[in-house]
């Protein structure tokens, strides 16, 4: 079947490459930020757009499955679908988001957000590649094995498309928790990671947990005058100072007691192994940190830093006077939102008793602390022993023409310890961004050679899958 | 002259109270907010509501003063006014401030910071007490004067009312530098303090000084994503926590190197009479500050601490993700807010050179540091040994039946620096707000019967001043 079936399918998709790309910024014109309340309606909206789309190539059942009623859930709507005629051949549940992170600083984009703008072979926007570009491979590598296929697929495909993913809301999780028998698959995908350099086909096969908090410092009552009360009125944001800087030392290490203690080392093989990948750090620091210096623990490669290592960062500190000019205010709250990256060993519901009790016993006089915990995620390694995940491999050598390289992500994508949890599957991240993809950024963009390259992959994936 | 004259002045502004109010509230009704621009508007509104009152009672030579073209202004203008028919009779430089805070954070306000409301005998507005309330117990004191004596002053009266006072703004300090020859006076008398309790008529006789400076750490040339690069992008708002730490200790010990070294103590008389003032520490806490526990330098009392000792203190944090949820972005920048108040002997600009080296000095790695000065202010002590003062306190004490306090302040009215540097005349500041009149907070309120005893301690000190 295979054989027959993805040249055809290939060649559609080839055929087919600027509509896919039109299709594309129409989804991306739909600013559907999850975070923020004002845009409810457009994430619903992104989501009856998903949805309508899947519809429309071929899949079945496909529906909006509601999430207001979920505990730490915003409401915006999963979008289910699948085809299940594949007698025999495996299932494989594919997963994205159609969820964007807010476009703010808006005055850094050179071409507005929302507005999708082709430029260089890169499509510019919020989303391009995280998550909708890359989400949208999945749907037009479908289309293309529907419509040369005989409106069939070769194998059986459920798709799980959530719309909370940048707010780690968690109405995709009560669904995995509650109705995993309507998501029986054999493997799960994801393209929601990157390649480890352009033209290098990459699977994600470890992933960094984490939790995020937010710290609250409270002193006085009301905001006081500096000048009056300066000198006998705490200061929440010098408390908040004095914190941090007990949080973290100079040279990037934690000092919550106990924090790492149960942390993994990477293996032998696997540190061998990166030390092989293509990597030059100056060039790291220039093209995309631009830095005048790296950080972080001294000893470790920046790949260990931030594949394998914990770290904690500060994300903006909210209250006080923020305008231009000078108020002389002690403000009587100052925030700091915090969160920690966790590798495999650490345990996020562990590290925030650690965090929350060490926080609190080092919190200044006059001031009161609290501790909240906005979303956690756990830390995932994912085992390369399985056919799945030589089917990929190879069917990737067939579109990029070289070996694929095994890497780690530092981010965190919680969906993937459910599914390892509770649908006892293992999950395949193989993404198609690239490392300057500007992700969570201004400037956000997907390189357009990979939108194709990674519908080929997938295509010829599934294929190989269902053959 | 005094005898005749003073009953009538008091007459006519007892029975004309509650007009004065309704003015004031006028007044206060125009949000002029120096700090916004988009309030510049409203601000040379504020001038010209108060030069039209001037002009109505009988000032002479009312004109708004442009500062447009000085380097450091807004460009809100000065108003000025003088009557200088007095021969032989000493001259009065009354100096207030039309412009007002920002009201923020408006969802705190009982009722709207500019729609003045009266309730338990207070107006509470933005500028109630600091300083239209206080400005317009001059305009009414002098009003009075003139509508009871013949449409002339016991005494020449020159008023500089300026509009940049919030924002340090220095049109003002440019005027008084350069055209010091209009505004040749005897004395300067200013209403911008408070009284240290309720019924106790207060002169201030030390302020602090200042300097306003702004923190920017820049680290990765744009924000990046935590999960990727947390552990070698450097994080701007870690940076800086680590800096404040470094300024200030848990104590409230500055930690800039030579901070101290030309800090002048009080003189043991001074410091005798600070001791007899009715202060409970504890009530204090209660009342004005509200949390859990004072702070600051150990060894010093909360007087020495907030008037005499110097201090440092953050005022926000701009920059970064500062909106609800979470979001995962290590950003490219951040600020700090910072501000110290100087005493006696110590001199803004060496302070804010000891500062800037030392900040610079202890910059963690993989980040740029850029110190900004905002404004800054010297430190003022007021000699007590001149008859002004003697006629100040028995004024008072004919309104209030008490004898007259000295205290010093622990903010700064830069413009008594000019007066005294450049005017060479010495400066009475007679203020009649209260500790907990929540000055640059939201519910600043003025108490309304000290503003009826303020006009009438001014009309009495004008009229013995004439006399």
């Amino acid at each position: 079947m295979a054989e027959k079936t993805v040249p055809a399918a290939i060649e559609f998709a080839r055929n087919n490459q600027q509509r896919f790309v039109e299709e594309l910024k129409d989804l991306i014109r739909i600013p559907s930020v999850s975070t923020l309340p004002e845009h409810a309606a457009d994430v619903r909206r992104a989501a009856e757009f998903v949805a309508e789309e899947l519809r429309r190539i071929g899949m079945e059942n496909v529906r909006l499955i509601e999430t207001s009623e979920v505990e730490n859930s915003l409401g915006h709507p999963l979008v289910y679908a699948d085809w299940l005629h594949a007698e025999g051949a495996p299932t494989v549940l594919c997963y994205g988001h159609y969820d964007v992170q807010p476009a703010e600083p808006l005055d850094e984009w050179i071409t507005p957000p929302f507005e999708p703008t082709q430029r260089d072979g890169n499509l510019y926007a919020r989303g391009a590649v995280d998550d909708k570009g890359q989400m949208w491979m999945h749907v037009k590598a479908l289309e293309s094995l529907f419509a040369t296929h005989g409106g069939k697929l070769p194998l059986n495909i459920r798709v799980l498309i959530e719309g909370e993913e940048e707010v780690g809301g968690e109405g995709i999780a009560w669904f995995v928790q509650n109705h995993g028998d309507q998501l029986r698959s054999d493997l799960a995908l994801i393209s929601d990671t990157e390649m480890f350099a352009p033209d290098l086909p990459t699977l994600c096969v470890g992933l960094r947990g984490m939790i995020y908090t937010e710290l609250e410092v409270r002193g006085a009552r009301i905001d006081l005058h500096s000048g009056m009360y300066g000198g006998a009125a705490p200061n929440p944001f010098v408390a908040l100072a004095q914190i941090i800087a007990k949080l973290k030392d100079e040279n990037g290490r934690i000092l919550i007691p106990g924090f790492y203690d149960k942390v993994e080392a990477p293996t032998t093989d696997e540190l061998k192994a990166w030390k092989a990948l293509p990597f030059d750090e100056e060039h790291y620091r220039q093209t995309e940190v631009g830095s005048p210096e790296l950080t972080g623990e001294p000893g470790y490669s920046v790949l260990e830093r931030t594949w394998a290592r914990p770290t904690l960062d500060v994300h903006g500190m909210p209250g006080g006077f923020i305008g231009a000019g000078g108020k002389t205010v002690i403000p009587a709250k100052g925030l700091a939102k915090i969160s920690m990256r966790l590798v495999p060993g650490q345990v996020p519901a562990e590290t925030y008793e650690q965090y929350k009790s060490y926080v609190e016993s080092i919190a200044p006089r006059g001031v009161e602390v609290t501790v909240r915990l906005i979303h956690s995620a756990e830390p995932i390694v994912v085992s390369t022993d399985n056919h799945y995940v030589k089917a990929a491999t190879e069917a990737m050598h067939e579109v990029f023409g070289t070996d694929t390289v095994f890497v780690r992500g530092g981010g965190s994508i919680p969906i993937v310890g459910d599914f390892v949890r509770e649908l006892k599957v293992p999950t395949l991240m193989m993404g198609f961004g690239l490392p300057d993809d500007n992700l969570h950024a201004p400037n956000e963009k997907f390189h357009l050679a990979n939108f194709h390259r990674g519908i080929e992959s997938i295509i010829r994936f599934f294929s190989a899958v269902g053959a």
